[in-house]
């Protein structure tokens, strides 16, 4: 394990223990199928959750909040709106807030919403690397048309890398393509980590709570190194989870359990940088 | 054992291979209860699932989905609008799609939501006794004025025999009533099926997970085959958890775990055909 | 232990008991949150959930329900019209209702839409610390701006104790306020539970879930028993749950087992009256 190595973890730690010690609060506009794991995983951690959404409570709630989860995964037209509003108002008020594109790439009404979000600048964008393969391709930063299947990552990282150094250079933000190696960029350096189980694509939304803990940490760091120290603390917290999981179930109960009682010191002794 | 469990057993073991083999695309439009098991029993199972249900995409992702789950549990005016505008897509492309009635009999909008889903012809129609009797009423079957209660099962899948026979000549589709005993009908040929755990009943929205996993297996056989193997399924599935179970949230828990670990022979192993 | 504290424990065993031979159909207007952990609850209790929130269905539900809970945690537009017809319907009808007023205190809309629910008498007010204060400040009854943070429960019931009388008398219902301590008060007599675990804040929703089983208590016994008892069976489901949880997600699963096991007996040996 080289120096790079250590110094990420030390990060890690230090981001772990503090949105402990500071709770921030999380606004999540987020899918109906992964209010539950989100609200779950940032209570685990030791942050707070508020499930948020309708248009008439978000923009009053972003300025008692400390980040902002926009989530697309079970758009509509109502939410669509509470999206674009809160995305504004986070701007406004200095607010941090990550993009999470579930399902970018395959509808004409999601990509839309997509393009009008990006106007608002997220700090961070965090996807599966399919998802952000297509957000680039949203953003007209490639011609190439992926072919995603469903919700389900289909791309290795290694594919998406390029194409996650071009939207973060567009958007000057952070971006994050998860996938079995993960890669982070800031449009200038690019990380790529190698933890995390088979297990964890077996479990719906996974990903959107890794965004919700990644805004947590949002609110606490610069976007890169939010994002680097959420990768690392979802892949190491994967690993350990898998190995005594029997199945996707029992992985997420231990998924969870293990964000709650994982240490800075097991970051720094399981990080792979690859 | 006589040899129609074992063929039986031996489709279902078919199937449950071309499943992980060739991961259908589920798109689910269903309710808010049933997302987070729904999704992960397909992700378990090796399917992928998509919860798309706003009238601006249902539409459009049909053309792209295997096949499509439509659950009118948390019915309301705009999803009633989704439903009917994906039914009647998943017909024009040939798609095949499971209406999955929760709590029909009870409430006059949900009652006039089913009669007019019924009119695009459902290729599967699940759910528990009470509920298929109540949808045979609906589509003017039967006068008997059953008395459900809740969205609970209250019949035994004997009394809803005859009327889910009657159904499936009707709709010309297949028909399933769950309960202790499950009954699975085309209208010709019915099989009781007798597996399954009495702890099942106390997981909120199993069966419209098993709906999911019908809709996966409807995108690979023919609706009677895929309703049988699905109820083989799910039933095999639930005795193995009940085994280790200490009540009905580790039993979730075994549940979605054996459905990723499950194998043909333990299909073989344990079917009851009554 | 006092005779007062085997009094209460033999309250909260009947009540425990007749839930499990009458199963009580309790309706649902809750959050997308909360869904799947109340009716999962209500159903390890041996109640029956039914979680119907459409304003086309609301009213005609109410008359065939025994109780109601409106949880206001993700509030819309479309839900306070469901919320207010629903209350409205549950006190012409003689059923009970029980209002959670998740994240009261934060946001004007959703403040305006519990002053407004506060008109149709809830039978049972139940929520943390907090979320009881900021009630009783929109109800009037205090002036102190008190400083939630987000849905986190931040004081502790000692500190709302008497805006929790205060708002008791005003509402003529019976209010509990949860935290380390439970506070359950009909205005006249206050009682002061000391059971529960560390890991239950760490649940998301597990208080929303405790609003439906007390809703299906309601709709057994009067009020001030029905909150006294459901407070008990929830404190001390938590810690034995407690006892075997290895982190939030563990405790999530041994607290509806428990749920689902639980005896008369282990509710008279663990009760702690403070």
């Amino acid at each position: 394990m080289n120096i790079d190595a250590q110094a990420l973890a030390l990060l890690a730690g230090e981001l772990l223990e503090e949105a402990r010690a500071r709770r921030p609060l999380v606004q999540n506009i987020t899918n109906f199928v992964s209010m539950d794991i989100a609200a779950n995983a940032l209570l685990a951690l030791g942050a707070s959750p508020a499930m948020i959404h309708a248009p008439e409570e978000t923009d009053e709630f972003i300025t008692i909040a400390d980040a902002l989860v926009i989530n697309v995964g079970t758009l509509s037209a109502p939410s669509a709106i509470s999206m674009d509003r809160a995305a504004s108002a986070a701007r406004m008020h200095g607010k941090p807030w990550l993009l999470d594109p579930v399902a970018a790439g395959l509808l004409t009404f999601r990509d839309e919403a997509i393009r009008k979000l990006l106007r608002h600048r997220p700090t961070i964008i965090r996807g599966n690397a399919s998802e952000i393969m297509a957000v680039a391709r949203i953003a007209g930063l490639t011609q190439d048309a992926a072919t995603p299947h469903g919700v389900d990552n289909r791309h290795q990282a290694s594919e998406a890398e390029a194409l996650a150094v071009k939207l973060a250079r567009h958007c000057f933000c952070a971006v994050v393509a998860t996938g079995a190696v993960d890669v982070v960029t800031d449009g200038k350096s690019v990380v790529r980590l190698g933890n995390g189980s088979p297990l964890a694509p077996r479990v719906t939304a996974l990903g959107c709570s890794m965004s919700s803990v990644m805004a947590a940490y949002m609110s606490l760091a610069e976007p890169f190194d939010a994002a680097l120290a959420a990768t690392i603390l979802y892949g190491v917290t994967g690993d350990i989870a898998g190995e005594t999981a029997r199945g996707p179930a029992s992985f997420r109960t231990a998924f969870l359990d293990t964000l709650f009682s994982i240490r800075a010191s097991d970051l720094a002794s399981r990080i792979k940088v690859i």
